[in-house]
């Protein structure tokens, strides 16, 4: 994105005449609507809307303020700065989203930097040394969940991420974490969600007997696989594959699921709408 | 879609503060933006808007001319009518295309109804005729194209369809005929175009060794195969298919694409933008 | 197929020189193999085979024979007949699927014959009458299930079908009525499994908010939605996407995919392997 | 693969009893089939044969003299060597198939090493030696094709790579280049061949209009883009995709395609059969 574009992300009650009155604001500032996104749920009666619109030296606070005033009480408003995002990454073991994301922010393709990488194995240290990103392993053997994820949150405390993304970390983070970084934390589920569920997806799939396998990728609650759903992808399989085989297809759509999910919230351009996304 | 929903497309030159101003006619007209989409052309500087709005009893012709008033001069600004569309199919033998547009016809699934089938074999009458709908055989043989086509023309001429739809109609259409129903002729194309174009594409693409075979659904214009893309998908193929087995595989995404593409057309969601589509 | 084709099923405890063993009798035979499959389940150490050979006049019972004697005694081994499977189709009121079956077989496609339509409902009686096909209703209203499906088996009795395709039947039958036709009654399942058992999964999905929804295509068996799984397919929703869109979307792929299983199954390419498929 | 895994390749016309006779060598010498995979070419009448099974000690000339004497003398049988394949990567600026080659190559995921990348821009330089990757600078300005070429291949005729691949290296190769590494060289093109051939597909996509961009890979013939596919792939755009998105969207196809194709040819699974390929 250009230096000057700016996202503006509103969720209010629906009523008649919110863009009319959204956009009355950004004309009378001067700057030009890009890409418009709308959506109501009508269900529950909340309107929606992204507007990426050329800034053009735009008094930000200013506008808050304006639509704050004509937009209903319980409007949440937001214009996030336009500065990169910061990522921290917690991995286990697999390279695959890892490598991905590592590579992607080497060449500074998206709108985020990895400022560390928390894993709580060693063997992805070299690697990820290697692309000049900062390493912690914090290993959970031996010690008890709290207090190793007491580890991870005093760095997350220094790095303020402003996405923590779990790239095939193996470890169930507890409430108390989840509740900390709340529709912050981005995972990669390497199963067609809510199918296969918990632990071992591919063990499962083979088991079943399905004829595709998928990834999602999703934000983490405090219940286990049930965060709101970013993106998902399949991938057809036959009778001939096994779990070693699957692993290998599956594993191709989970880096591309997550580092798709990963860059849409890193460009503003997912909303949390209670259990669900919107992706503007 | 409801009796009181209607449609509003726009097409003008950009400039800023067109959705304040429209929003604004619709808001001061009582209606409810249910639906909205816009996109700006920025190689043409074009702006392209369509929304769905709840009418509530509106003055069609009102609207009309206020948003007239206040767009530049060459808007072009149209609120179609919200009876179903009217379709006249082309067929020649194959059945694929003509049975999926009969079968959803019969059931009335979407905003159209198939008044008459023309074809230039004889083959499917009885099977239209199971449908309760008109047939018309209209031989090629033994006689010109353009008395062939007279033929159909007068039909037409009859019949005012909105839309003419081409399914799997083997016979290319002259530049007098399509000019006659210019962005009203939707055509069905057994490839993945803009490969294999003209004719037998099936063979070209088995003797090509390609390992996805498609189909496409785009307006006609007088340049065969060159028209505006509404749809396009695809399926794996492999070495052991031969010509026999990629049609039967190819017209399965045949009838899909061009059921899409035509109900597409038929709410309103396809603009015409030089040799490109909008869908919105 | 051509009349003169044929096909060798084998599944018999894995061992060396099976492949040997087997090409050995064909060849001596004078048949030509035209298209070959093996598979090993090496978790249970199984053997299967699917051979399509030109038969040349062969002698069936003697190739039956031959092999008996020279594979373990395990061995299942059959050469289905070449006529075309029958079919009875059971459905409720939906008409995607019925009517995807009813024009490919109005127009003899694949190797399958519709010899009845059985519904709980009226509404499709019409249409299938068109199609010149026989409909039985047999409503589920004021008597027990067992009566309903009393009634039901009496028709299956007298057709003698190949195979029963649920297409979308919205009744669940009972242990009783599934295991007289053990590996013979093929559902059409309106999720991806084992995503969405059971009833609502457009609504289920709709509540959790997943990105793609899918069908699947799986043998009966007495527990509900979890017989062996033959096909599955995807398409992609988004957050826009109601309950009411995500059916239209649904549909489509249900019917593709259950014809194609259908297919899959009357050419003889499905072998049940516990609770799984192999297909070839 | 284990270590006592082989792979038996044959190409040879076709007749009857080949299978019988492949097998039974195989039986008596003491192996264990593990995959099989026949095709018959039935335009040229080339048979085609790949077999994976446990070599238990095997006297690999043994085997392949037995199958020469009794196959057709035009049999063409090879039993590749287990080792892994030695790849040369040639590259301009583009890293993303690079870096996906980089990647599994560092965590020896596949059936190859990355022995050299090769690359007429500078860029890429520090990126690969993170990897411990020889790089080496070959520019094309200033010199003839002919001597860029002749440095190219001092460095090939040293390594002795069992593949080149292109990982969108964007010059042509010369004939006489491609002539001394005959289906040795892979390619990916960034669309969906033979759909724009030749220099800039993306603009010409956006041009055309299309709502489905691909990927191909390829070997490189002396013809441009015209050498035999091995696999390709699309993914979906829309009317607000410019070339920018685009080239993003298509760059996470042509990586997957590519690293796909190159393993599937370094398990020597790919048989090139005159313009086509046949994957096993």
């Amino acid at each position: 994105m250009n230096e000057d574009k700016k996202v503006l992300l509103i969720k209010c009650p629906d009523e008649k005449g919110i863009i009319h009155k959204v956009s009355g604001v950004l004309l009378s500032g001067g700057c030009n609507i890009v890409r418009n996104g709308e959506f109501v749920d009508t269900d529950k009666n909340i309107f929606y809307m992204r507007t990426e619109f050329e800034a053009n030296g735009l008094d930000v606070e200013n506008v808050l303020s304006e639509l704050k005033e004509i937009l209903p009480k319980e409007a949440e408003i937001s214009i996030p700065s336009s500065r990169k995002k910061r990522i921290v990454v917690l991995a286990t073991k697999e390279h695959h989203c890892l490598s991905e994301l590592l590579s992607r922010n080497y060449f500074e393709e998206f709108n985020f930097e990895i400022i560390a990488v928390i894993a709580n194995h060693e063997n992805l240290e070299d690697f990820t040394n290697r692309f000049g990103v900062k390493f912690k392993y914090i290993s959970h053997e031996g010690i008890k969940k709290q207090q190793q994820e007491a580890k991870i949150l005093e760095i997350l405390e220094q790095e303020e991420p402003d996405f923590i993304v779990l790239a095939k970390y193996m470890r169930i983070l507890s409430p108390n974490f989840v509740s900390k970084y709340k529709s912050k934390i981005i995972n990669i589920h390497h199963s067609f969600l809510p199918a296969f569920i918990g632990a071992n997806p591919y063990r499962k799939a083979y088991e079943r007997g399905v004829k595709l396998i998928g990834a999602t990728a999703h934000f983490v609650t405090s219940e286990l696989d049930q965060g709101p759903i970013i993106l998902q992808d399949v991938a057809k399989i036959d009778h001939a594959d096994n779990i070693f085989s699957m692993k290998k297809i599956s594993q191709d759509i989970e880096k591309l699921v997550l580092i798709k999910a990963v860059r849409l919230a890193c460009d503003d351009k997912v909303i949390i709408n209670g259990n669900k996304t919107i992706i503007f």
